[in-house]
């Protein structure tokens, strides 16, 4: 099995996208990927009131990027995988424009630094696949 | 050069995120991959007004994403490359984590399919780099 067996909807995007707008819930994202944790735990490394991490936890969870264990009161949270890499698929669709974009910054830089004229920018795009 | 040189900051990856997180301008940036385009020829396949489609465009550029030209009145959008390819650097940090993630179902659904008892799951997670 791997994320391309299981078409993206927009809406998934939209949320997941969205829910990667802020540095905390980026920050705590970064914690889970180190193994699940409590929402006390997850609050710690932040000056933030426990019911204000609640908020972000809700946004990942509403978008798919972490869910609840059941164990005990503890229910630690974890991090879930297939958001992101729906997210980083969606985003591949471009490298070969970034790559190129950053070969033709490679050459004009190589030329001002030979000295010579530099050339009209070749502006060649390809849509993505 | 490569995204690498240049670090991130969290401002501008709350920007490229938040920018992603709408169909309307995921669309817009896949048609710039395909080459530059004016706001007319970008508001065309959309069923909307052209200050919605404005709206959505002052987004992108705020983000870094698109930028416009100067040809005279026609002032052409296009598709720059450095927020994607810094978004796609802080997801490829989670790489690890999903492709392991892939892994550890696809046992499970063999030994589902062999009939045999799936053990618990081993929840090994590791930090992103």
């Amino acid at each position: 099995m791997n994320p391309s067996s299981d078409p993206i909807t927009p809406d998934r995007l939209d949320a997941t996208f969205a829910a990667l707008a802020d540095p905390t819930r980026r920050a705590i994202l970064a914690r889970l990927a180190a193994g699940e944790a409590s929402v006390t735990e997850l609050a710690e490394p932040f000056a933030m009131s426990q019911p204000a991490i609640s908020k972000h936890l809700k946004v990942l969870e509403r978008a798919g990027l972490i869910s609840s264990g059941n164990v005990a009161q503890r229910r630690p949270r974890r991090l879930e995988a297939q958001p992101l890499a729906e997210a980083n698929q969606w985003l591949e669709r471009y490298r070969e424009f970034w790559e190129l974009s950053y070969l033709r910054l490679d050459g004009v830089l190589e030329e001002l630094k030979a000295g010579q004229p530099t050339p009209a920018r070749n502006r060649r795009r390809r849509p993505p696949a």
